[in-house]
């Protein structure tokens, strides 16, 4: 159905990283390409660059100024903003960073004036982003402050049809358990059910880790999993979510793996974290919920020690392209049937 | 060198699990028996239940009492307090906890006596034990009361030469901050270096885990690893142990794995338990350290689903025999070696 066709807005990473040859053989994949039309945010030098590492020709035009874009097609938005021969494959710079930032900022605000469904990016360096944006904390911060959203917002970990949401994620351990109240609990619940819902789960299996060893042992070794994610996960299957739990958080994740559940919602940022790298999180994807339109990238980062030789493997980029058009449709979908009743 | 060669005593776990086959088959696997001799700690009618389930034979004498065992063969000390009529297989029973507790006490109490240079014991039902032991926590309590030691001890996991240590165990999660001192990381360092050393590495690299998410990412997300966990490793070095970190905990077990290091320290519970249990640590071994002798037993818990059918995995038990049957050798060879000074 081409009237739900999604357009994705496609920002290019840090430059001296795999982000260029990622870009260059994702937009030449037949699987990208029918999913979803592509305006790409960046330096056409630099992805030519990539198109050559990859051994890949990208047949998208370019243009000048994203107000040149029309629907219908996939297009390169070229902003002129960086000489290739100015950056040093496998090193970090403020360049890099400040080219990967903008072409962010872009494609940010591209979707944000309603021209596209999802946001997508190839990888960024952090230390090259914190050169270019003193303050810069995590990819989250950077998009509230770049949307102008101060809401909840939340990164979800999606492997092989396994999804990982958090309900806390950048804090010190110790500020871990004040923070886990039946609220953000619940938030958490609602918004990876509603993400998973537009990401094609018909009713996603949520299972909720609980926050102490034993998921607290019926209290001996700790008692949020009694007064409040138990409670927590009560009131969610009231709302109609199919979770459950807490669980162990040590044995949750091996259910999980063996498809007993489709979304682990751990407390704290480790729980998650340690489970999916080892299960293989690194050719997963991340995507950021909570905003008006999903933002996707591929898990792994930038690969210095890999740049630049035409090695870089496409899976993950793959997969976060094809989420980010999975979920831009449902959502293109909903916004049509919304201006339809109007 | 016979004169080195071990006395392990082995205490029969929970009669309504796997225990009573696991005990029956490791005794008559050749490579268990050739590395010690057992002294066997139960109801012999229970072992010979578990021996015609297993479907093998154990060619080990009986007496009634440990005071009758002679050094340099393996034997039962048959306590003829439980007939296994009376036990229902996959049950929880107060009956099952008093007996695994009272096998286990002895075997304790026969090591402490310096007759045995090491303990082992098949799966504990924890329910059952604490039927039968009100207050009952753990192993490492059950041992530090039956033995009258207040010393710190701590939980060691082992799976196919990887190592698992933790500074915190049974605690709430949000009590673990405040637990994690230099003293406490030098404590679980050094015990960690005696204890690998003992089983056999000549010098363990041991990797430590940070406790913040990405290991604090320079102090924007916690300061332990700059102020306690960082100057903690570096004495740990000058005290000769082969330690680095802190590392982020979900990427130290990716390196582990793939041989970088023999063994990580983690800071809390699930910390360790979620990597160990997602590698495969069912198949390990749970050593307990910190005591005058080393204390062994399968990973994996009693299996009542599987229990009475003949196909329990001796794997696990296996490792555990093995590895204290090692690590109890090492100590009876310093014995030695000291009252040869003498």
């Amino acid at each position: 159905m081409p009237s739900h066709r999604p357009v994705i807005a496609l920002a290019m990473g840090d430059p001296a990283g795999i982000s260029p040859e990622l870009t260059a053989k994702a937009l030449t994949l037949r699987e990208v390409r029918d999913a979803a039309d592509f305006v790409v945010f960046g330096d056409r030098r630099v992805l030519d660059r990539g198109a050559k590492i990859a051994g890949v020709e990208v047949a998208v035009p370019s243009v000048n100024d994203s107000s040149q874009v029309q629907r219908g097609a996939s297009v390169f938005v070229d902003a002129h903003s960086l000489d290739p021969d100015t950056v040093q494959t496998g090193v970090v710079s403020k360049v890099g960073g400040a080219f990967a930032s903008a072409n962010f900022r872009a494609a940010l605000a591209f979707a944000k004036a309603g021209k596209a469904d999802a946001v997508a990016f190839t990888p960024f360096n952090k230390q090259a982003m914190r050169l270019a944006n003193p303050g810069y904390d995590d990819e989250i911060g950077f998009c509230q402050e770049a949307l102008g959203i101060d809401e909840a917002a939340s990164e979800f970990n999606v492997l092989e049809g396994l999804w990982n949401a958090r309900v806390t994620s950048h804090v010190p351990l110790s500020g871990v358990a004040p923070l886990i109240t039946r609220e953000r609990i619940l938030r958490s619940l609602t918004l990876t059910d509603r993400s998973m819902r537009q990401a094609g789960f018909a009713t996603p299996r949520i299972a909720v880790a609980g926050l102490n060893p034993h998921a607290g042992d019926g209290g001996n070794f700790g008692r949020e999993e009694i007064e409040v994610i138990g409670p927590a996960v009560d009131e969610g299957r009231a709302r109609g979510i199919l979770c459950e739990g807490p669980y162990p958080s040590d044995t949750v994740f091996l259910r999980a793996k063996t498809g007993a559940f489709d979304a682990v919602l751990t407390m704290y940022h480790d729980q998650g974290q340690i489970a999916m790298k080892l299960i293989g999180f690194d050719r997963g994807v991340t995507l950021l919920g909570g905003f008006p339109f999903p933002i996707c990238t591929p898990a792994h980062g930038t690969a210095y020690d890999i740049a630049g030789r035409g090695i870089a493997n496409i899976g993950a980029t793959r997969e976060a392209l094809l989420l980010a058009a999975r979920m831009g449709a449902a959502s293109a979908q909903k916004s049509e049937a919304a201006a339809a009743l109007n």
